[in-house]
């Protein structure tokens, strides 16, 4: 395929994109990482929207930070002082501000979850009215449902770990097993990550383990997709309340909290509920005792983590500690995505 | 005239420049559109600051992407964390604060409207205040009584839909009848966009019809002006309450909504008595039946639009609504007034 | 020494850079001053972090300009949108983000002060935090004990303005006297400016005179070190409370309202009760009738100026005032400290 096909694509979901799109994105993000300041042209003086209805750390400075190193300026802008249209009060269309926007920017990233929405899925039919109506790429920059950029992040860090060192092979990941593990925590997490590695991961041939205490599944439609995907691999996708068990012979450890699936009723968000709730099971904590079981597994998170809830801090700052890394994965599958579908290759 | 004949210009109302000036930002701005990304070493590296009392989403969208197609950077800064002195509040002073941005920047942009003033005209002074002292070009970003660049993108708009195609002939407007109709709606907007471009359409020689209920009057100075315009254009300047008899023949509809004189009254902007009293007005909309009375008109509005109230889904999104092709404008005009006053041309 | 020697070096406070450093960072901002635009290759699509705890104006416009200027980006973020662990809630600690930041930018501002830290040195403790986990060089842009690179633009100003004109002596410096005078005022200003006009003064062999009323007591530590700086050059401190006798002979006065080492109680920052504290002192105003007492000294101060309260408009706006000059320069040691500890010169 010509290095254009993704040229004006959306990233709502990795699952919407095909295998070899995804290892394009990573395989170029790759490129990129080695040779840091080699595709300051592919941007040049174009300009990126960043819609946060949300703040965030990473994603804020990962993405303004990709937009310049490709040469061009990524805008951080604050729904909040937009005058949009809503139920409640009169304002702008999606259809109005989406279809301007496509006129000044090349690509329009929309990051909407946690107190942001009222109901799950809401964020989601968000972006994507937004790209129903822009010209441009739109992509997701985590919503309440996915959050396709860690995901990409997550694979390359993975690949980079537990391939051959200096060398790319996406297929070292087949056959392994990725342990999605609940942590206890105050922060009632969105989905938005934790569903995208486990779409992702079972894309790439994994054996999915998710484990969470009663009460806190995850979205079952996506669960579905995950074991599709895995039965397609000749892998397995499970799902346990067992804590022990599911650490062992683990490759990768991913432990991080999410909220339930009560944390929005009545068109809110009860956040200190989920929290309190969330606090009493102290023991969903990843420490060195559980990482004992698996099979010299690297710890993973999408940061920030929530040390000594989520895991300890002897995990976290071990030496099998991926989360710098994958982190810094950001930058790069970021830039990477974008020159592929908004830039000049 | 040479090229840097705008060198250092401050750009606070269209009225204030000669119809050569503005026929050279047209004209600029034409080029810079067919050739998008042809003008980037025009602020290579520069810094230009925007001031927004107010929020905005197409003003900051497209000023700060101008700038960053022109090679420089837009700053993006809220006066609210600034310490300015204020009547009961210790600060710099207006003379400092202008003074040392002066040795930083290469142009000054402010926008100070709605809630931000106290009464008509607070803001066209501080904005006259702070090009007083600075040493570099200060331009509207829309205030309480003007909004340049907007006029400048209405009329490139006009002459783009109206002309010749793939032409660009301003002396197309000259004889047209532009109307400039109040809509109801939920904002109480500022005059400064429907004065501008009553200011800039007479300049052009086009046939103006202000119509709106009554007691909307705008600015009689500003239609004093207008008037004169007209005079010696040899066009007309109408004012009517009488909605039906406006439509008649017009080429261009500008239905848009503005506060009443009654808005600031003791020193406050009354924004929810403005709304309760505009919102009675229900059959001042722009809407099919109306526009089949004009002379096959198109529409136009500077946007965010206020569909159902100023105009109907129907005329917004038909085939002779100009809006988004005049947003997109809005950006370009912005490129060749900074290119003009501020650049390395 | 070669030109890399300050790569990667920290700046908290001038104190802790040798004087050949200081030097070297004054002959290359006085360079970059003469060749504004000469230097833009040297963080070319770099990203440079700006955290800032409390707002502020000249900082931010000179720090981000600054980036702009040397080709690069400077992102401006706020703590507060940042999920940051704190002592009662949960969120990140300065380690994970200080790590993870590394990998993305090529440098860290940090500005923290006043209202934001709940006693003296709080802020210069979170700042070698941050340095302490950064492999990037971490920048003071001003916090509650220092603020070094508006000691430098200071310098940088004393010495233009009373040095040779068209020549950079610093060594003009070695015996003036230097009068840093308490001014009453609404401000409550940190001490951050002062001392380090103390600290880099005396390190520059000027005569150091501090002058304010009972009971505005700067760090002892910080006129320890001024006083070992004054004797290593053969100068001297003073400090009194005789406002009269403290500005004859003058060469430089810098007359700024600082806070008392009350301001910080109990764990607040008690603004109000400084305000009123301080404003009671209306004779500790720097006024043509004081100035006509020095040896025709110039007026210094960095910005933003409490007019009528630490100065007369007299003074302040008159032929012997530096302000303009110095505000000027702090853009061009920033780009200077950026180049040498960030760059590739």
């Amino acid at each position: 395929m010509a290095s254009d096909d993704l040229k004006g694509r959306d990233l709502i979901v990795t699952q919407e994109w095909s295998k070899e799109d995804l290892l394009k994105v990573l395989e170029l993000a790759v490129k990129m990482k080695a040779n840091r300041f080699g595709y300051t042209h592919v941007l040049k003086d174009r300009t990126f929207f960043m819609f946060f209805y949300n703040p965030s750390v990473r994603t804020r400075q990962s993405f303004e930070c990709a937009a310049t190193e490709l040469g061009g300026h990524a805008q951080f802008l604050e729904p909040k002082s937009m005058r949009l249209k809503t139920k409640t009060t009169a304002g702008e269309t999606v259809e109005d501000a989406a279809r301007v926007m496509s006129r000044y920017a090349c690509g329009l990233g929309i990051r909407i979850l946690e107190d942001k929405v009222t109901k799950y899925g809401e964020g989601d039919e968000l972006i994507r009215e937004y790209a129903r109506w822009a010209d441009i790429p739109v992509v997701s920059m985590a919503h309440d449902k996915f959050h396709p950029c860690q995901g990409l992040a997550d694979v390359m860090g993975w690949i980079e770990w537990l391939g051959p060192k200096g060398k790319f092979e996406p297929e070292v990941l087949k056959g392994k097993k990725l342990l999605v593990v609940w942590g206890h925590g105050a922060l009632a997490r969105s989905w938005c990550s934790v569903q995208e590695a486990i779409l992702i991961g079972s894309r790439f041939g994994m054996n999915v383990t998710v484990a969470a205490p009663e009460g806190y599944d995850l979205d079952p439609d996506v669960l579905a997709a995950a074991r599709k995907n895995c039965e397609s691999q000749g892998a397995s996708l499970e799902v346990t309340h067992s804590q022990m068990e599911a650490y062992r012979g683990a490759h990768i450890v991913y432990s991080r909290n999410w909220m339930s699936p009560d944390a929005y009723r009545d068109g809110e968000f009860h956040k200190q509920e989920e929290i309190e709730k969330a606090m009493k099971h102290t023991d969903w904590i990843c420490d060195a005792s559980k990482m004992a079981l698996t099979d010299n597994a690297i710890f993973t998170h999408p940061m920030p983590i929530d040390r000594g809830h989520e895991v300890t801090d002897e995990v976290a700052s071990g030496p099998r500690s991926s989360i710098y890394d994958v982190a810094e994965n950001r930058l790069h599958v970021q830039k990477a995505v974008m020159a592929l579908t908004m830039g000049n290759l």
